[in-house]
């Protein structure tokens, strides 16, 4: 199901930023690679030989060292996690309707997704070269350079996330190896974190007593307050994502039959909380209906539900939202936390439906 | 300042329910424990002598095993943490004015507090009697028995909280004794998660493999949907607290002289995550601006913060929100969270302050 090509919004060719409607990820566990969102932010992707390619393991360890992807193959165990990620600007076309964000990319709901990656663990390789205990950070660098700003690709997790279990440094996506679109030969998969921490085309894993003063983590990638300009160190760096849920199924603005319509979509605690509950509302949420959830993936995956709704004819407009292991609940308008770089909009997921009478037989 | 008693809200007498005013609170990193909020079940305190007290641990360990409080003191190393804690029923009255909850205590702003605790980490004494690492979930049970269930006051913690070193098994509080009333000789403190967690009067630690299915667990303290009636693990159990905010001075419907008027509060992210922003609204959230946070006694206390305001005369609703560091903001309005125990108030804290003019010079 991986080959055949699916129908994607191009959002821009040189970065290439795409992503699925959300009918092609309804319903399923994992999302086809051909429907795998695609974030990009250098014009050209890095070109690299596997074969040729090794990974730079430095800072502040005791051995640094230099790995082929055979020598990460042959020293460290292989491990797979069912992982969902997700840009921390999707959905952030709902805050553009709030007001605009001026040269941002328009993301709608597929700027996320999930499969089965599969590689070492980070922990095993920072143990392995004698990580110092005292640092604080770990910087993650990939090979792809944009023009602005000038620099590769940089950010950082604590270490003490680099040491989770769960963050791997993969080579396979779905079972086949990593295609070059989505950081061949090797990526990073930071589970329950915005997926600009999961670095592409890893190139040099750095350990260190600071997050990465690098651009995409110290102006870009942070939350600001609503009156804010970007700035160094202004703001909040994300990490973590919020809980958020999203409608994937039937597409927005769709034509159903009236009578019985099954809605369907993923909800998605993020960081190492889990969904315990959505609901459905078809009154803009003055009542709910508890949504059926299925069953999990993984800790580090989204979780699918559905719910059968009795549409009347006419316009229903569908609001769905999750609530997470916390007992936190995702905000109800986006105008509530707009913000100028357009992170994190998890406010209630929104979709219109047209039920159309007598079509129930077709 | 511990020893001077405070003014104290007594929502019932048997069980002795009582929380501080909110001013009690403000612009203290630690809470006098005469302001500590009380939350009891049952009707009568256990009455212990420490002299006498142990504490059995058993369940799925290799070495079941009984300490005496010498026996703990002498074994295992303590240690100190200065903890938040937070009734889960915090906060309630702004659900009730919603719609009634019937029986549930009307719980205000005052229902939370900061201490620092020492004792020793639950995590050393359950490495020490051999916790089967196959084990889930910890209960712990306190000696309070409540007419209404008639069963001990037990709830438990997933194994992976309960080996963490932020847990501790308590016999201090600010440096003083630990009190009868907080729970003498021995309390659990578990910080980030609801208050009903920190079990008070610790009797006996059981190593498990599922949560426990007593009444606390599983038909108290659980979210429920707005619809449904508390029933044997209907909803979902409360654990780590939501992020959470409140206004703590001036007093809500205070007089205030009009110009500059100082707010104060506290924010708290609940879990492991921290609180990286305070807004502070007098249009209802229309616009916000950014409080200035004091620095954070430990990364389990809560976020004290302050905003200077300047009102006209008149009457002016204050609002306040926090962020956490997953980019999770509190929703709005308390009508959104309402449930059936009125748990999880994280709604905008709002209070309402009355601007006298010409008062400046008192």
């Amino acid at each position: 199901m991986d080959t055949q090509p699916a129908e994607m919004t191009v959002h821009s060719a040189q970065p290439y930023n795409a992503e699925p409607a959300r009918t092609a990820l309804a319903g399923r566990e994992l999302t086809p690679v051909a429907s795998f969102y695609h974030r990009n932010h250098a014009a050209e992707r890095p070109a690299i030989d596997p074969a040729t390619w090794t990974l730079r393991v430095d800072g502040m360890v005791e051995r640094p060292a230099t790995f082929s992807l055979g020598a990460l193959r042959e020293r460290f165990a292989e491990h797979a996690e069912v992982v969902t990620l997700q840009c921390a600007g999707n959905r952030r076309s709902g805050l553009m309707e709030v007001a605009d964000l001026p040269g941002e990319t328009p993301w709608g709901p597929g700027a996320t997704g999930t499969a089965r990656w599969a590689g070492v663990r980070l922990a095993d390789v920072l143990r392995d070269v004698g990580a110092d205990p005292a640092a604080s950070d770990v910087v993650l660098t990939g090979a792809d350079v944009a023009d602005e700003p000038g620099e590769p690709y940089a950010v950082s997790v604590p270490l003490e996330k680099a040491l989770a279990p769960e963050v791997l440094l993969a080579w396979s996506m779905n079972d086949a190896p990593l295609p070059d679109a989505h950081g061949a030969p090797v990526r990073v998969v930071v589970p329950g974190w915005i997926g600009a921490r999961s670095v592409k085309w890893l190139d040099r894993v750095t350990v260190a007593d600071a997050p990465s003063s690098g651009f995409y983590q110290s102006v870009a990638y942070r939350l600001l307050p609503a009156d804010a300009s970007p700035a160094p160190g202004r703001g909040v760096a994300l990490g973590p994502i919020a809980v958020n849920a999203d409608v994937l199924s039937p597409a927005d603005g769709a034509e159903v039959p009236a009578g019985s319509v099954r809605v369907a979509g993923y909800a998605l605690a993020g960081g190492d909380r889990s969904v315990v509950r959505v609901d459905v509302s078809t009154d803009d949420g003055a009542t709910w209906t508890e949504a059926e959830l299925a069953p999990q993936a993984s800790r580090w995956s989204w979780r699918l539900w559905h719910h059968d709704l009795d549409l009347p004819a006419g316009t229903t407009r569908v609001v769905a939202r999750a609530w997470d292991s916390a007992g936190g609940v995702q905000p109800a308008d986006p105008a509530e936390l707009w913000n100028p770089k357009g992170y994190v909009n998890n406010s209630w997921a929104r979709v219109t439906l047209h039920a159309v009478p007598g079509t129930m037989e077709r």
